[in-house]
């Protein structure tokens, strides 16, 4: 331990001697544990979703009245993100950190930084003990968040093995997103649909088929009949009825595993997603999906208080997104947002539609979309705001390889999204009074909720490493 | 109580029914109590200073490995900021809601919203109680956030009507930053140091004579040798051996005030100035500043491990920094920070001094300025980074009145502030992993820290009205 460290690590024990009582002496595992975690979700995607919900109540705009359930749990704690090789960690070593209590290198899922040593998530070593296991995700179920409660790969692309390792895994329910290479990179490997059924796994793929599902399915693995971006769920704002959300998914979970001891991850991945498109109305809407879902396990939990334990945080926070913008100074913004009505993605293919159908397409042909999609209007925007949404669309028009994205100037104005679907997100955001920074990760720490048997070992500052060990703890692994 | 706020109140019983402890009986109130408040500091703020200083120490770039004395106390919470107007507080609205547990309007000091009722802050209710009280800001003594532990007013810009209440106050120790208008705003008033002399307070404004401050000494008020920009101390990297340290100030306060109880608010004001002014050095330099005035009352409480309270928080977030910058993605990049050597006023001064010596100044005339100030080698810029600074340059010549900075777009590009040295403060920032959204403050919680006799009240999560409340409750006001 160098000097930086020292007192850094007074931890739990340290807030209980604060606290003034007695450290608890060996308690009894306990029984039920849900792991909640929102992918790219710090306190500035909690505190806009809370605003915006606050405004649309008609609460007025104190970000104060919080209507979010994972704020209302009484145990707050925050912990530091960091990967092994990075302070800006990806979602790779951010589930390895969380999930089996290692750092290890950005990319690596439960694996040390040289892919030779392999660590054991909490969700395996809960199975050994007689647990049984849930993985949920809004993203494809072999996407690094949920792969860190399940596989062990040097390389988090390795789709295909990450999948594998999933049916291998034994748990009894998996469920959310499909998987994105069900035969493999060259689409030359046995097919992960059969293969599940080998392994005796029920395949949902429809409502109904998930609707039917009851107490007493042994290995279920239940997708969502929508396949969006990535093979994800959609963005909960552009969801339609056919697709499951992630609160329903969360519930049946809960409802197969119920009848002895479980553990069950849960992951709002579009939350992450929604952010690196610095998209704000995709952002704040799968954050409130992903409350949602801790509402589901909050019931469970008010049902079974001495026996459950949930624990709500983020991987990291993604986009550098801030409750403030330079133009709108003080004022209060949110509302702009209420203009919103879906995602970048919605709108990326609406765009296309348009482009394939005129192919001469000029920008005022576009403006019905912006108005139906951002609720803007261009007339009535700023000169120099227009010009930057003019320039935006003859970007987009331009052919992909003459767009040049990697140009330094032009990736700080779009990334490596449609212009005119960035610009679109920045303007919407500015005028609501949010902004970003980036298009990747950001280093800030990042809350952690708690409430339930053992939760008070979750107040404090620490590090995320220190999550999979505090739970691992109370679980008795 | 709506069903928005249901559960949000739970606070601390529901913290302490959750975390399976008895509730403690009514306590002896705490005898040291330290208010410590970082202006415009939330997390990004303490952790870039982290992340900066484990850097320095070449110990890596883990952003965990924290070094900064509030990050290790063992009670960590959050609260929201919101005024009774606003999302986004300023300094008049927030101070009122930490020291009278009141919401107001932003610019409002503990008087409501009209102006008609007065609200106590804690430090008078203290001081009525029989404990002495000390206020020391790193900022001019009569802004908001000191005026809000001796003040009521119903204007923060009433500076003379704050000062004369501070010598009303009677309060035991003033230390700091001078007043601002010491004969009023027309210069026709009484003058303070003369006030203050019948009032019977001691006036140190030299090294030697703060030196020469003993226990015993009944009412100080102690400035600082320097007055730096609106009569505050220099910004912690620019602070000569003659400017006395928040630190050192912080230190006099307790020897000066012990002997019986006593209430000490100390604030780190500056460190809102450089976020306003995106500045990076400046903002960690006194967040750096104020953690070691942190470590001053910690090492105090050490001593007095079951008779002090202390609460370090912000009032709000200035200027929306974040841990990551489009440009710098997902890469290690703080060290580029380093370079920089003083602030943007120190900056500003011999900018000044070169366009007085030289009339005709062109860009290459500034160019061992920035490099010396900023450690940037323009020449090893971007093209498109070099234009920046060097359209900065030129609007920077412009005579005020064509300066212009009312147009939203140049307001995005530089605020009210000095276009080249805000060109350098951004560039600065992102060469570091660094970014800003805005010029003013922003409307996430921000983190609380404490540590001490009832210190567990300040886990969870609440409003900073609460903070007041809690603060009260200890000291059994």
């Amino acid at each position: 331990m160098n000097r930086l460290t020292k007192g850094f690590l007074l931890g739990a024990a340290g807030l209980t001697a604060a606290m003034g009582v007695a450290a608890p002496a060996q308690a009894k595992p306990v029984k039920y544990v849900f792991m909640m975690i929102g992918d790219g979700m710090a306190m500035p995607q909690r505190n806009a979703a809370a605003l915006y919900l606050a405004n649309l109540e008609g609460e007025g705009l104190k970000p104060g009245v919080m209507p979010l359930t994972m704020d209302n749990l009484p145990v707050q704690g925050m912990a530091t993100t960091y990967s092994a090789n990075a302070v800006i960690t990806d979602s790779a070593a951010a589930a390895t950190a969380l999930a089996s209590g290692h750092k290890t290198n950005s990319g690596v899922i439960n694996m040390d930084a040289e892919g030779k040593v392999k660590y054991a998530p909490i969700s395996k070593l809960a199975h050994d003990k007689g647990y049984r296991v849930g993985i949920v995700s809004s993203v494809s179920i072999d996407h690094a968040t949920p792969a860190g409660y399940y596989a062990q790969v040097e390389k988090r692309s390795k789709y295909y093995a990450i999948s594998t390792q999933l049916l291998d895994s034994g748990f009894e329910y998996f469920a959310g997103g499909a998987v994105k290479e069900p035969t493999g990179k060259k689409k030359d490997q046995a097919n992960f649909y059969d293969l599940a059924k080998t392994k005796g796994y029920t395949v949902t793929q429809s409502r109904d088929a998930f609707a039917a599902l009851k107490p007493g399915a042994k290995k279920v693995f239940a997708e969502n009949p929508v396949h969006a971006d990535g093979n994800a769920l959609p963005y909960a704002m552009d969801a339609g009825k056919d697709s499951i959300s992630l609160a329903e998914f969360t519930q049946k979970g809960i409802d197969l595993l119920q009848g002895g001891k479980f553990f069950m991850m849960v992951e709002g991945g579009k939350i992450d997603w929604s952010c690196h498109a610095n998209d704000p109305g995709a952002s704040i809407g799968d954050t409130v999906a992903f409350d949602r879902a801790v509402k589901v396990v909050y019931d469970f939990y008010k049902k079974h208080p001495n026996e459950t334990l949930i624990i709500v945080t983020g991987d990291h926070e993604t986009g550098g997104l801030s409750i403030g913008f330079a133009g709108t100074k003080y004022g209060n913004a949110i509302k702009a947002l209420q203009g919103q009505k879906s995602s970048y993605i919605a709108f990326g293919e609406k765009f296309a539609a348009l482009r394939k159908a005129k192919p001469e397409l000029v920008f005022d042909d576009v403006l019905p979309l912006i108005k139906e999609t951002y609720g803007l209007d261009v007339a009535a925007l700023a000169p120099y705001e227009a010009d930057m949404l003019k320039a935006a669309f003859a970007e987009s028009l331009l052919p992909e390889d003459q767009r040049d994205a990697k140009n330094p100037q032009k990736y700080l104005l779009y990334g490596e999204y449609d212009p005119l679907a960035m610009t679109l997100n920045h303007l919407v955001s500015h005028k609501a009074g949010l902004a970003w920074t980036t298009y990747s990760h950001t280093g800030v720490p990042v809350p952690v909720s708690a409430v339930g048997k053992g939760a008070e070992a979750f107040a404090g500052f620490y590090d995320n490493t220190d999550i999979a060990k505090k739970t691992m703890k109370a679980m008795g692994l």
